[in-house]
């Protein structure tokens, strides 16, 4: 991209790196949806997912509402009712629009949702064209995490989506790859004692990563990579979804109400197992990357093969040397994929979201932001459970190694894998 | 319309009549969407309704189905997998995608539906234009009633649609119209005696018009006109809500469950009542016919008016002498209008269905048809009540004196109105 | 039972025969709970059903609501909060305790109920003693009427709770039987033409039987006998609950819901089918007459086996000229028995309510009475079907040929069977 | 209560000391129980209590499967169905009765049921009195624990169930009381470091206060007794139940769907805030620890104060030098009562439960039982917060300062309060 594109006619080179970013990550959300069908970004399949056209105008209304509606207050709103059709759950931003109705709004159109987006995206590069305070840099920083977040949950929920369809639509086209035997997975050791734990490095870190903080962590084991699709096979084959001792109360009821019988988008057919990816349905690969599985689903794993999930203090010490490199959207793979053998702990950043035993708390002395975007994070402290480490659908720049997802246990629809821990 | 439009390009003056019949009711299917976005095709806004998309999906598998299939055996389905994605409800037709799902399914997109219909009508008009037996001309014209049902489903479900969206969308700008005071309602007395009721003259009826059979009706009297939004008006204002000794038990229960306060599509704003209709949002009028009530509230608006609903046999009886004239689709008005005083019973055709006190049950004697086709009528018979006269969203070719209408008593998004009757 | 035994201890034999058929049918209430444990007077089994205890206090509470507070303007309740807790569903007579909470409330006792029971009993006797108006001696006998439905009320109650218990309590030890084999099914015609239904003779009717009014009839043939256990067993092996085509649409969809596979009580134990009974479970009896299945599956029955169920009016019809006798509560078989062969139309009294196909509705001029007891029947014409002729567990006194019972279609608590009929 | 009081009629001073603890908790169970209506054991009030008479044959069944079945192979049951009946959740020790079911078994009776107390209560000690191993004795005296549990259930279940009740029913008359004014509510401070957590003297212990282990704390201080009913009022007024952003999502939405304004078992009359308590429905007084709130109010509430719950860890350290004396069951009072000011933190054990702002997790290396009392609480560490200190209704001999007990962050019906902390 040369900064020639910037939209607005009069961009020179002296744009700030910022506006640079803002316009690339604004640009890459399109992207994403090129080649869907206008019918494919309307509708929501479960009260979780959102249809596409509501991020699509979520993420603009994020920079409205932070952003511009704070740069002037004069400011009149690109539409009076947008503010509270695409506020997402911030009480103290004004009202908001029942969160399961969110499909059942035929309009705005994409098209005009687009208009939107293009509207939102000249005032804010204007703005910064023509220099802001620090703290409003940093709201568009925050906005720019922000889109990433949501190009994420795009494809989830597309996937989501495109998983109800008996006409088994394909998102792209899979690309030819290499086979690669994943190395074998083995325990690398690490020592206990007070460790640092939480977003110390400068650059920028979402609150719920902070305050750096010790913890006191036992010595621990942690597995070399994730498990695979052939290691969850043998659980699955020896009964795992029918034993309900291997699992925690709340995770058998629901496996029982839901009636899984194994990972979501995962189907037996002709006695063979099939999975539907975003690059089209096909058999299970044993040496792939397991996702889509549930919390209980992982805990349970991890109790049949005589392991645990690591906490997420274990999970960040593990990750403090590694590289930040891994599968991640860039790729445009779409699915996780078997990886060579590592000497140390590898596959921790992309690929799958690795669930942590670690309930989602705040951290010791955690602070949330004053006004609404305190509620970005911290309201969200409570019956959920951390993972780490970014997905394949995960923009490349969006990971940290302190960086804390967090879903409710029952959730399936992420690229959620496990990795696995032990005592020494 | 001249016949030369006819597709396929070799058609001739010699069409037959159902040819023609069929062509101009599927194209007033495709002209009735011409003005909708997109968006507004796909949404699925109750398990009761279905996104329009559907319909038109569902329109032509009934065509390809029950006339094509039959046509030839060997002939091969436009697609595999459109058998079960738009077979309604006929067990007898194969498996059926779920229901309350049809808001679910992206693909195929609104243009693969419409080559689809495309398809389906070349290989109609084909087969109509070579000559097919009377059984196979007969299926057609059942088809183009069944089309024109879904004609009036793809408006009543739009309305529902679109009354969810803050954004107030509007399906066609009103038409100025004159400002007729509606005669007073004054009450036409029918003597009791042996009637013959249901379906006799020639022409086409659904099987459940029929067989033709005698009925013993008392003396009794019925008002000239439907109930009007004034009317309807002073029973809301005596408290008609929230008095639950008018309501049967179940509307009651119902009433209060779902809070209701007024008829659907009725808002109250700043202390003025406000409707919501295809024309747009505007203050209630008095004058018009009211409509979009439950048979619960029928019912107790009759008994706080000191009357009742008629039974279907009364109102037939009643229709009998009457003009097959009224406010249909076709003065796109899409809203019942008042009506200019008349001698006699008036208003019985058009502008509202008029809920009638008659359980939906079979006529002595009734047979469904064989096979799938029996499913159409026959086994609804239970648990509905019949609504005689057609609306303003029904065509004008579709009605018919017998015409047997049906819908719980809960419902409410039909264009639904109440006419009084009484003792002598 | 002689007079000296009623309560009070000064009653003579100038006791009203209204206050002797008091006395003995509250005492039969009481009789019915004799052999029961205090804990099966408490729960509540489902919403539909009440527990015991509740009966017990409900009946007390009737005759104190619409006799003894009548009787007298300035009497004091027995207790300020019994009205609220034992109203069960009249609007006009206070507010009402959450039908279907009525077996979380502990409190008042069994024993204290009973006094509430014996509280009433005397003032209501002594009422009676002095001497009433005709009004409210016409009240006493309604409160009578009233009393006796529940009693049935108790038995089926108390059925369907044992019936969730794995312990299979049971109610009466059964009776030795000589072991009849019923008479084979034949019909009976009878011509068309135009009949009076509804009550006539002196005595007491339910408002629902009124008015005596005309309907027209085409000639129709009925069944001699209900349908037995071995006659349904014969639609259910050719798999009558596997074939949706059989079924009403509400009525498919309800046994897929519920997983019907039988009636209700029947239970497949090693390949037998077994039934739970009031005295106990055993193998199902295939000469009895069925009984406990819904509308919907006595219609689809009626399908499968080529005809249709009756009208209510060819029903009273066709027991114009039946003996009013039959196996009813007083026989102490608490279940269905099989007949012998009669001449005409044998069975219609007692055994099993019979479905008809008449959804309960008004009859032609039909007015509930004024106030409260305007409730009792007529805000129900709505969603149930009538069924006919009391069962083995009705009081003998308390049926008559006109008398219109009903429920939902979805029902099968009560002792409900099928009788078949036919176009001639 | 003297040895000779021992069933079974041959006991003597030697009977051994687990023998005198197994009688006297027993005892005491039948004893909470004595003053009660057969009525009022058999209801479930919801699905998360159970019917008291559940509780009275679940702590049987409890000492017969894990005692005696484990003592003697060839032991019959002593009811073939009691089993399942009575069973959890322990899924390795054979099916159970679904748990939301438990209210509908009117059989076995009350009586039935002690009976069966009555018949393992002579097996135990007859065990007992032989002498029996030490893994046997482990599993009395955890059944002892377990028994003081289902103490404190039957009167939290009895409370929610009278609750329920119109009539207000008490359990037991309230005593007479000296007024206490309670001392003020301070902060004592404790410095941080490397703590160790779990239990370690010797006696019992729940496998959930194992291991002990190190845990790393921030400084931090803690109030010195629970939230009064008057500071509570005082977030009340300030319009805490309508000021979303003082909540968690999760409790916001709680709040929201179940309609809470106050505490559970808080009532508003005539504008006085009214309190339910067992012995009897009275004025809120300010003056009392605050009980009855969830974790989503208690950690809203600890926000509005400007402070937060403290974690279990903090709470065990603070704990560590207190008195473990408190208002237990055994009071007779059962509520909480104030307190006289104290020098350090004052009133932990005892009165009002207090959350704690950890998730129940597994400490470091926890390891469940194995077989099914593994089950006992391993399976549940998820989803739920753990509680500190017991309460007033809590048996003295059943709380530790390792203790750990946890409910549902939206579970009001214990007598769960709250105690604040805050950062140095």
């Amino acid at each position: 991209m040369s900064d020639e594109n910037l939209p607005g006619g009069t961009t020179t080179i002296e744009a700030p790196p910022i506006a640079a970013r803002y316009f690339r990550v604004r640009e890459a959300t399109v992207e994403l949806c090129r080649t869907l069908e206008t019918e494919d970004l309307v509708i929501q399949s479960m009260p979780g997912t959102s249809p596409i056209k509501w991020h699509l105008a979520h993420t603009a209304w994020f920079f409205e509402t932070f952003v511009l509606a704070r740069a002037s207050i004069s400011r009149r709103p690109f539409h009076p009712l947008y503010g509270a059709l695409f506020n997402s759950y911030y009480l103290q931003a004004g009202s908001q629009f029942p969160r399961a109705q969110r499909g059942l709004i035929s309009r705005p159109t994409v098209d005009e949702v687009h208009r939107y987006r293009e509207h939102v995206d000249q005032e804010v590069l204007a703005l910064l064209r023509d220099g802001v305070s620090q703290e409003l840099e940093a709201l568009v920083e925050l906005g720019v995490h922000h889109e990433e977040q949501h190009q994420e949950l795009i494809l989830t929920d597309l996937k989501h989506l495109f998983s109800l369809n008996p006409l088994c639509p394909v998102y792209r086209e899979r690309r030819p790859e290499e086979d690669i035997l994943p190395g074998p997975l083995f325990w690398v050791a690490f020592p206990g004692g007070i460790r640092s734990i939480g977003h110390s490095e400068g650059g920028f870190a979402f609150d719920n990563e902070l305050p750096r903080h010790q913890a006191y962590l036992e010595p621990f084991e942690i597995a070399s990579r994730p498990v695979s699709c052939g290691e969850y096979r043998a659980f699955l084959d020896d009964g795992g979804y029918h034993s309900g001792k291997l699992w925690l109360s709340d995770g058998w009821a629901e496996a029982q109400r839901e009636g899984w019988e194994a990972p979501l988008y995962w189907k037996k057919e002709d006695g063979r197992w099939r999975i539907m990816t975003l690059t089209g349905m096909r058999d299970v690969n044993d040496r792939e990357p397991l996702c889509h599985v549930s919390y209980y689903e992982a805990e349970a794993f991890a109790r049949w093969a005589g392991a645990r999930l690591p906490t997420e203090a274990e999970w960040e010490v593990a990750a403090a040397a590694a590289d930040l490199e891994g599968n991640f959207l860039e790729s445009g793979r779409f699915h996780p994929v078997p990886a060579a053998s590592t000497v140390g702990v590898g596959q921790l950043f992309g690929d799958v979201w690795e669930w942590t035993s670690s309930a989602y708390l705040p951290y010791p002395g955690y602070q949330p932001p004053l006004g609404a975007l305190g509620e970005y994070n911290g309201k969200f402290m409570c019956n959920q459970f951390v993972l780490r480490g970014g997905s394949c659908v995960t923009p490349r720049a969006h990971i940290r190694r302190t960086y804390r997802n967090f879903f409710y246990p029952r959730d399936r629809w992420q690229f959620s894998g496990i990795r696995l821990a032990r005592k020494v």
